[in-house]
């Protein structure tokens, strides 16, 4: 299969901007921020509203795409494991996945709580949460 | 920002073949196949074996990328809604998510069970689940 090209649908807008200062993943965040959908793809936020639980896919677009093998949470004393056994952004598609909580939308912009990226990371997709 | 380029790591093996056939999610799915990794990413399964539930995303090749709205499981009945509120293959970037459950491994390739995508989609990423 050849390589694909993906169109970010928006961008994150929020106070983490420094990597040291990100949660671990958003099951241990309660940053919040705005995701800012562009226009052009408003409608399908058809259906979105407050108290809901998104699925946002990001792209993590300082990461390093090169290496396979991380130490999990930076911790040596663990040993190397493959990227796709952990959450770390390095992976060869740097996409990250967060379960977002929406606190209030207005028009294309949700507000959401769970936030464990990068103020301006670019936003790839948003779906409904499947109920476990 | 700009279009991003993502490569695919692997590819799917399975027995689904027709859209009709395929469950409407993982939670709904007990249809079981082989998630190939291509031998240049095989390092990044390090720590990935028998028992555990992995995230996986898939390329949803044969995806309409243009419509913004869809009909929910295909019933007419509850009216159109935003693409970002439905887990439909329609979407701008038709990326999937599935958790699976991993049953054997051999080397680069993954029996999984809970298959919900055709065979010969594109694998684009694995990462851990986090535990609720």
């Amino acid at each position: 299969m050849d390589d694909v090209i993906v169109t970010p649908i928006g961008v994150v807008h929020g106070d983490i901007t420094t990597r040291d200062d990100a949660p671990k993943n958003y099951s241990e965040s309660d940053r919040s921020g705005t995701l800012e959908i562009y226009p052009r793809y408003g409608d399908g936020l058809d259906g979105i509203g407050a108290g809901q639980t998104v699925v946002v896919l990001f792209w993590l677009h300082l990461a390093d795409r090169d290496r396979l093998k991380v130490y999990p949470r930076g911790d040596r004393s663990r040993g190397l494991r493959g990227v796709f056994a952990t959450r770390s952004p390095v992976r060869p598609n740097p996409i990250a996945l967060s379960e977002l909580k929406v606190i209030a939308r207005d028009g294309n912009r949700l507000q959401v709580t769970g936030l464990d990226v990068l103020d301006g990371t670019p936003i790839i997709d948003i779906k409904k949460k499947i109920d476990p």
